[in-house]
């Protein structure tokens, strides 16, 4: 065996120079380049590869070891966010760039530097041991950051090749450096699309302003309506399948190694804006959000032009917590909508889909049920050693505000609960210019995955 | 006295062909032609011509006559707008082609066309009368199609060449070749530009939504409270200045060849949403407006991308009438944004200047103060008599929804009321592809200046 894991830091630089952005179609070499970067190295560990078509990108689902031994999971994805605004990176995203302890470009953090990790350890311990009694499916997607379209449905098919007794995955985050978080919760998804149609075509605000509903005005209205004064989601029924955490879930929180000033001071706000009951913290775990990720409409440039557009629009996320269901908040939100729309303009509204939340009660926490399997409640107690020994601090266990609405359909689909152990950091800049990945945690990360493979399997 | 006015077409055709373009400095070779063409024809008129230099493009101020006799001045502009995207016309720009009974090119209509028709007439009339008891300041700009950035300073610092009695234009609209209209007021305008600032960068609205409050959130919050769900502005003080029309003003708009059915079908509305009290036609000349020409913030390609922006800006403009002041309606939109404005965001407001309305009451209207100077009270009776004898037809008496600032500014410094006499149509596609003049409209508006200038001083 002989293979860039040899060198980690190597690995990483060469997977993020593939642009693998699933957003925008013009990048479909980068998300080929990418794939095919993730197939050799899972070859080079002695996978047996098996590409499984989608309407969109592959699925790469790979496997080694005999059924009958213990079965692990493990999930990633190889495609990463547009890196645009491209004005604002400090070196090229996919031009990886050392700087100050940290790995930049985009995807570094999310979500291939924790690919690499587990494919070190990976390659680590069956170097010293290739037939580790472990078996071991990888599944490896290309569309989680346009919301895993095809993933549901590959799942699906693939539901025979999926059996095992723990999924693993890390693409989720924690505290710090120092502070690792085992993941118990994700937030669900659900992306929705507005347009509103106004006049035939552009028209001249002067010569008729005042006639009729400029589409700018009429979006800007059905869209605030959406919230009350204290950030509160407005639209009937939006709460009702929403459970209050449990206690030990706000004591974990607690022990977060952030205040809210120095939290304040990282998103660079001046004043939070929480709903009544619940801390910035808790808000961003606890409770479901509709949220405005781009708005737009008539003139764009500098100065002034005296037009009202033809039309406009608003994409749309929620996210979701404890049962809520992403279909019947769509349908919520889409109704809403339609309902709120004035007489005067036409409005279209898109469901583009989502995920469901999920929660995972550690086996070793209140409330776990004591059915979970042996190597779930092995993983659990193994990791929690193996970070403390690479970190020196025992992972905390806290819901994350982000959704991966895979983790829901593995569970759904294939019964398989999730061991989420939190890589990146806050300052890592998902989706945003200039991400990068801790390369301490790297390199610790990968000396915790060795020692949890290793173990797993005694 | 031999002129190329001898034959007003072709001239016409020789104006066009200087691409004299503001907006672009490419084309100043084009705005030199226009200038010197336009001062070739003054200076065969008989005019003094003193050519004004200003920070662009100077202005042509020019004399004939003895300051004792009535004082008539004529604005007109030498500019164009930019011919772009040139692919959509039918014919090249700069070379005037007719086709249909229609003259093509850019500015044949906007404005070299009306200026063409004014210097025909005053040649015949002069040809015939070289010593026409008429003393005529000619005043050319070439800055109208950029907002007539030089123009006020101008008229400040020549105040006194400005000295008269009435000012003839004719730059704006009417209902079509067999109805002209005289335009009565025009509306104000004021432009202010908002920018919302969140978290010091982009998000990601799962990993911190719910946390705090998104700029695009806040910006609509705001922007909504500016119309209650008439769609009248509910900024306070807006309305205070705003008069109600005179009757014979909503009387002489109900003979305008046009119903509402065709009206829209023309903008491509299936509503109008026009305020309480008024119906479309009025409320585009009658009320002001508060209107977003651009908004924007947060992701704007295909797809979805899970994003808090750090900012969104709006871009606005008022339409303002009767006695509307820009400037106090800016100030008071401002404290509207900034008193609504959340605390946990910061809001920006720029205001981007504009223009006063402006309204004049024909001396033999109701309403009108019978204190106006002898020329103006003569000019309105011949021009109403001379459109009648050249179209058939008596113009229509009615107010325009677009703003031309510097008619405004002409009565603030100058004193000057005007007589707006539109010769260009909705079909002549002003400021767009295939821009054209209607020759039938052309000969026949040469026809009544011609008599309104011989009668003018009888």
């Amino acid at each position: 065996m002989n293979s860039i894991l040899e060198n980690p830091k190597e690995a990483l630089t060469q997977y993020v120079s593939f642009p693998s952005v699933s957003a925008d179609s013009n990048y479909s070499e980068g998300i080929d380049g990418a794939r095919d970067f993730a197939c050799a190295r899972l070859a080079e560990l002695g996978f047996e590869i098996n590409l499984v078509e989608t309407p969109i990108n592959p699925v790469i689902l790979a496997t080694r070891g005999d059924p009958t031994w213990p079965r692990l999971v493990i999930y990633g994805h190889y495609d990463v966010q547009p890196p645009d605004p491209l004005d604002l990176w400090s070196s090229k995203p996919f031009e990886a760039e050392e700087r100050s302890g940290r790995l930049f470009g985009r995807g570094a953090a999310d979500n291939k530097g924790p690919q690499i990790v587990h494919m070190s350890a990976l390659y680590r311990v069956l170097k010293k041991n290739p037939d580790l009694p472990l078996h071991i499916t990888y599944l490896i997607e290309g569309e989680e950051e346009i919301g895993s379209p095809s993933f549901r449905g590959f799942l699906e098919s693939h539901k025979d090749s999926l059996a095992g007794d723990l999924l693993l995955v890390s693409d989720t985050g924690s505290p710090g450096p120092e502070q690792l978080a085992v993941t118990t919760g994700l937030r669900g998804l659900t992306a929705l699309e507005i347009r509103v149609f106004g006049p035939k075509q552009d028209l001249h605000s002067g010569v008729h302003g005042g006639a009729l509903l400029n589409p700018l005005q009429a979006l800007m209205q059905v869209c605030s309506g959406m919230h009350d004064d204290q950030g509160r989601v407005t639209i009937p029924g939006f709460y009702d399948a929403v459970r209050e955490p449990k206690d030990w879930e706000r004591q974990e929180l607690e022990k977060l190694p952030i205040s809210e000033e120095k939290y304040a001071d990282f998103l660079g706000v001046k004043k939070f804006f929480s709903p009544p009951g619940y801390s910035p913290l808790e808000a961003i775990r606890f409770c479901p959000t509709l949220e405005f990720n781009g708005i737009g409409g008539g003139y764009q440039g500098e100065g002034s032009k005296t037009v009202i557009p033809a039309e406009a629009f608003a994409k749309i996320t929620c996210r979701l917590v404890s049962d809520q269901n992403e279909e019947v908040i769509a349908e919520k939100v889409r109704q809403f909508i339609v309902d709120s729309c004035p007489p005067s303009v036409r409005i279209e509204v898109t469901l583009k889909g989502g995920g469901n939340p999920y929660v995972v009660i550690p086996p070793n926490k209140p409330g776990s049920s004591g059915m979970e399997s042996d190597l779930m409640k092995k993983a659990f107690s193994i990791v929690e050693n193996s970070v403390q020994s690479s970190f020196g601090t025992t992972p905390l266990y806290l819901r994350e505000g982000g959704s991966i609405p895979i983790i829901r359909d593995l569970k759904e689909v294939a019964g398989l609960d999730a061991l989420m152990l939190g890589l990146f950091t806050n300052e890592d800049n998902l989706h945003a210019p200039d991400e990068s990945f801790h390369l301490g945690i790297f390199e610790k990360a990968i000396d915790t995955f060795t020692n949890f493979f290793e173990k797993l399997t005694k």
